[in-house]
């Protein structure tokens, strides 16, 4: 009982372009609740979609998901091809065409002779229209127990097709009764493996199933549970959502669409406080983050970018004799640097990053990946993180963990 | 004579993330002539994996590259599953460890307990080291003609060990004698349509092949030919690339992994000039961008992130009466930021932004997508750019080609 989905296209096997389209019907196919455990992609040659036909039959497949090869020119085979499989002759239907004509003359241009195969159906299948192309799909049950559902490669013809045809007529068939429910823990500052100690026997949980994701530093939970329904689903989900996020603390931050930038945006406007920033080795990274939160103008004034030591004296007011002394990549910069940019700007907060980016600049006292975090309250104080992030993973991953990482020094004073 | 790529990830069954390294690897392969006819996408299972691995043989794949599934967590089963499907044990290889723990070091960590098992390495196997992070992956001939290269699901990771050792391993093996040579070539400010028009039938040449691309505004084209030497293809590919660079001009500016940051970076160097930047709706990704360019601190000295009207008065001394009467996003106060943080920071060049990233904001005056771009030279003149990004393409979009834009109209000066 599950579904499979086989993307038919010679430019997917050139790499020329990414595939969407598999990652769009996942999501749909687990939101549905219907399993799927296998995707395949294969080129515009009828033998090898033939043989990857089989193939998922023999896996047990009951529902088989085509996306690509739908078009008017002589490489586009996919239908073609599964009604060969079946031993079913094409028909051409005269309503596809009346179709295909009218959305030409829509455009003040007439059908092209290519456009007629478009209109090749197997017998006994049912068309499935598309209502922002001129390539239809179809919907077939050739055999007992297998359903077959094709769409064009285009992303925005596959989904309006998916959502307005395919969802139904899959739900007509007693598909997609059960929901899956899913909530994604976020969580900052702690790595997988630590987190997966913390975690350990949740991991081997079987609905809700727990499962980790790190990317760039970040760590996330994916919770997720089939139920019949949205709220029997939150009701599995909740008590280990609950629980992982006590296990986390104090990382996790949110969950879903989340962003630390977003957080820390909530908890400045919950407080009616203001901040500006100060950055060395991001450039202005830090500010681009906290600002892709719309409406942050409320609580964001701005920030200096202090990349030449001449604007950490001049700009920020950092003591020439502490830069001299200390370096630029040192405590005491990152704290006047945070105190400078909250004196200057006249907000409540300010935070400083600098640090080492790489790949050059570092010695062997202060090595590429060295970041110091500064923060400057509203009471004047001023604190300092030290981050050290090594030289392995390059010069983006430095900036980016670094401007993450000041964000949540922020987030963990607030809260 | 084929390769298969298999990616091992429920993650990717579930539709959590793109799936941008089969497209990666796609690519490759392709530039390195090794023909591949077949991807599988299969879930952290070992006997689904068993199954794809066999099913890959079956279809007389010689190479099977997997990745995912390498990391320290208990779903994490590639390597002792493909161990297990050709029974060789699993031994732990001291060095993996000794690298591991040399890598937590580094990052004043003590390596956790749950990643001994990123050591286990199959019987007759190679380790693939893995320069960025604790996971290495194998190479491995287990049986005669099927070589196996594993990589882990991290794209950073995954790339850097492929390039390092994955394409010469596969070239010491007789794979890729034929090369494919390409020229990525870069367009900033002209459209796919307008220059697919100036372009015209070099499309449908044939070696070399000229195929246009798309996003965020850039456009490129990749010039590709077949050959037996990188010579042969050079010789193929070069008077194709030059007179695609005159059709494309002024907005072509560079090949390949150039970026408009490193271009105008090598242009201030080359003029021993000095540049600042004024930001206010890309809230700091201008000097973001431009300090992505290792070695930028030698001409980028800094910038000032104006979000708030007081922080452009104050800090940038943009006149008062001119914000209020023109508002913040108008051409005289690009001029005035830009000029102004000339001034502040001591540069040659100032460099501005004031715009309606939206999705707020806008007015039937100054719609959302509205943005000036302030440029000051070293005569003390300024000029000024307008664009009009619309409000269909959302918030990062309109912040992202903003900041690209303001390189380019910088390096079109420079030119």
């Amino acid at each position: 009982m599950s579904a499979e989905i086989i993307c038919v296209g010679t430019e997917l096997l050139l790499g020329d372009i990414l595939n969407g389209n598999a990652q769009y019907l996942a999501r749909e196919l687990a939101d549905l609740g219907i399993p799927h455990y296998y995707q395949t992609v294969v080129g515009d040659n009828p033998a090898r979609i033939q043989r990857a036909i089989d193939i998922a039959i023999e896996r047990g497949a009951q529902i088989l998901i085509f996306t690509g090869g739908l078009g008017p020119t002589p490489d586009d085979l996919t239908i073609a091809t599964i009604a060969d499989h079946f031993n079913a002759p094409l028909h051409e239907r005269p309503d596809i065409i009346a179709d295909i004509e009218a959305k030409y003359r829509q455009r003040d241009r007439v059908m092209n002779p290519s456009n007629r195969k478009q209109a090749l159906i197997p017998a006994g299948a049912d068309v499935l229209p598309n209502p922002v192309g001129t390539a239809p799909g179809i919907l077939w049950q050739p055999i007992d127990n297998l359903s077959i559902l094709t769409f064009p490669g285009v992303p925005a013809e596959m989904r309006a097709m998916w959502t307005q045809t395919g969802v139904p007529y899959l739900k007509s068939l007693g598909w997609g009764d059960q929901v899956l429910v899913s909530e994604m823990l976020k969580f900052w500052g702690i790595s997988e493996s630590v987190l997966a100690e913390r975690v350990g026997d949740l991991f081997n949980s079987e609905n809700p199933t727990v499962a980790p994701y790190a990317n760039y530093g970040e760590v996330k939970l994916r919770v997720a549970a089939r139920a019949t329904s949205e709220a029997e689903g939150r009701a599995l989900i909740d008590p280990i959502a609950a629980q992982l996020k006590q296990l986390g603390y104090p990382h996790y931050y949110g969950s879903d669409d989340t962003t630390l930038a977003a957080v820390v945006g909530q908890a400045l406007r919950d407080r009616g406080q203001t901040l500006a920033v100060a950055e060395s080795c991001t450039g202005g990274g830090l500010g681009h983050l906290l600002t892709e939160v719309p409406g942050s103008s409320a609580y964001f004034w701005g920030g200096i970018v202090s990349y030449d030591n001449t604007v950490k004296i001049n700009v920020l007011g950092v003591d020439r004799d502490d830069l001299m002394t200390q370096g630029a990549v040192s405590e005491v910069v990152a704290r006047q640097m945070a105190a400078g940019v909250r004196d200057r700007l006249g907000t409540d907060w300010g935070l400083s990053i600098t640090g080492i980016a790489g790949p050059g600049g570092g010695t062997e006292d202060k090595p590429v990946g060295l970041v110091y975090l500064g923060l400057a309250s509203p009471d004047g104080t001023t604190t300092s993180q030290e981050l050290r992030l090594g030289d392995t993973r390059g010069r983006e991953w430095v900036r980016r963990v670094s401007a993450y990482s000041a964000i949540d020094l922020l987030r963990q004073t607030l809260a």
